[in-house]
């Protein structure tokens, strides 16, 4: 069943298409000491037949080490050609090499397989976040595109709230997508 | 003292004058449950003498209502035109119409005369985020550029980390800016 936020988002991304970095995206997540995180990410479409959005990450990155702590994250979402924000509120699935659902290990391969080379190198590289070896020139094997680097992970966001601002309504537009306890979604407009 | 990453940060917004929306900027904050929360602000410039960044808010928004219970927000600006990333994590402090500082709220008078007629309208509008009443034109009175609405608040955020990452680089360059107990940054050449 996909979500009724489906098509606003659809909208979006089709409108603004003309800019490679509409489908950039700031995820948020929460540090294990209870600060925030942020940081850009790319919108790699949506899993089979859900509303899971899929990202991708490195298992050495800080955010794959606060998810299992702290499963949630929030995207912010601004499209600048037609001037709307999308904010998804959800839980952070984390696929590693060693998931136990097969399905999923499945999708993993697949989203490596469909990365571009420059994509894929980058989890060759060394350890993110660690101080830099100048003598290092970043320059590993291309990585065999049919099987992914123990270190790549696919990394899911399952939406429960969804909130979409429209800055070039008159007053401006904004809508509330929640999600209740039967799995059904429901829309209301509410104050920008 | 003028902190070592406002360099890269003068040079970005320099080089992407062009486009309006590279002073808008994602910050994150954590919600009262813990889950985190992340909505697009607008950069408002730097408090006199200070490396702590401009925003505005509601005292009626959510983030408003976030920050006494959890001070710390991590804001991620990504400049398109010239493809890096900073991200700045720090304290955030909201100024509102009874704080106790009468410099800062004079910043805060300042602040709000400094603002388009346009988005000082805002603040007149009905609750955010409540249920839109649709026989409401959101038309109020054009309010004083002399005097602050009550419910309108600068919002400081004052850096502690700041992350800046380069895509163009080849491989990518990334630096982490980090304050020191004696107040002092240090900087350092990290792994993409």
């Amino acid at each position: 069943m996909i979500a009724p936020w489906r098509s606003p988002l659809a909208h979006a991304l089709h409108r603004n298409r003309s800019l490679a970095y509409a489908r950039f995206l700031q995820l948020a997540t929460v540090r294990p000491d209870g600060r925030p995180a942020n940081r850009t990410v790319v919108f790699r479409g949506f899993l089979d037949n859900t509303n899971q959005l899929k990202l991708i990450t490195d298992i050495r990155s800080e955010k794959a080490a606060q998810i299992p702590q702290s499963p949630w994250g929030e995207i912010c979402w601004y499209f600048p050609k037609t001037r709307e924000q999308l904010r998804l509120l959800g839980r952070l699935t984390l696929i590693d090499a060693h998931h136990g659902d097969p399905a999923l290990l499945k999708a993993r391969k697949m989203q490596w397989h469909d990365l571009s080379d420059a994509a894929r190198v980058q989890f060759g590289w060394a350890n993110p976040g660690q101080p830099r070896d100048p003598a290092d020139p970043f320059l590993p094997p291309p990585p065999d595109p049919h099987e992914p680097l123990p270190n790549f992970c696919l990394l899911l966001l399952d939406p429960v709230q969804v909130d979409h601002l429209e800055l070039r309504g008159n007053p401006q537009n904004r809508f509330r997508y929640s999600m209740d306890e039967g799995d059904t979604w429901h829309v209301e407009s509410i104050n920008p």
